[in-house]
């Protein structure tokens, strides 16, 4: 196999995307790095937004907050994190992020290993106790 | 094996530790999370400061820019990363970091799998060309 490359991401290098759940700047995935390992992003969500409950089965996860103030939650444990803050969710826990503050939210979603991030998500915000702890949380 | 738990890493509960090379507030780190496969370090290097040339035979690496100005080294290549950028590095690959501002860096470092990390840089700033090309920059 070739030597992996390494990539600079400068802002007019950074793909961007507009999901559902944000806008979404990525630094590793795959196919934009080849990367095993990595998947790296910077998700900003606007006042109101969310990503709701759900699982990744395969991927650890890091969330660190670069701006703004989150609701987040780690099964039915929930704290707002601010700037320089950070959860770490091990494989197969549900969690979940929220835009609680009045400013855009930015942070940074830090899976591993890398995986087709969409085909790594397991939803489960529409089942109890989910769908009922957001609503109480408001 | 037990299930793994998750973290809030709030101010007040993260470690963090004064290193030659800055300072460390750490979010995954396998005696801290139980992670196989994250590290995620925030650190923080005064102007002048600088973490110099090495590689990690066996991770991947992103650095991502929180605040202030990266002198950022990818081989034999450079660019100055400011907020919001970041570079990816493959195992193996020769890499350094300055400080080229005149306020604090402040950037997340972020490694896969997850190892002892000490153990896992072999430093290459004494040998030619890292040796010269650093002082050719500046």
């Amino acid at each position: 196999m070739a030597k992996k490359e390494g990539q600079f991401f400068t802002k007019e290098k950074t793909k961007v995307e507009t999901l559902e759940r944000g806008i979404h700047h990525w630094f590793s995935r795959p196919d934009i790095t080849e990367s095993d390992d990595l998947i790296v992003v910077k998700v900003d969500l606007e006042p109101g937004g969310g990503h709701p409950f759900h699982i990744h089965p395969t991927m650890d996860e890091v969330i660190y907050i670069i701006s703004g103030q989150a609701e987040q939650w780690l099964e039915k444990d929930v704290k707002n994190l601010g700037p320089g803050e950070a959860v770490y969710i091990p494989k197969k826990m549900v969690h979940a992020t929220f835009n609680s503050g009045k400013e855009a939210l930015s942070f940074l979603a830090i899976l591993s290993p890398a995986a087709d991030l969409e085909g790594s998500m397991v939803y489960v915000d529409k089942e109890e106790p989910w769908k009922s702890l957001k609503k109480s949380a408001n």
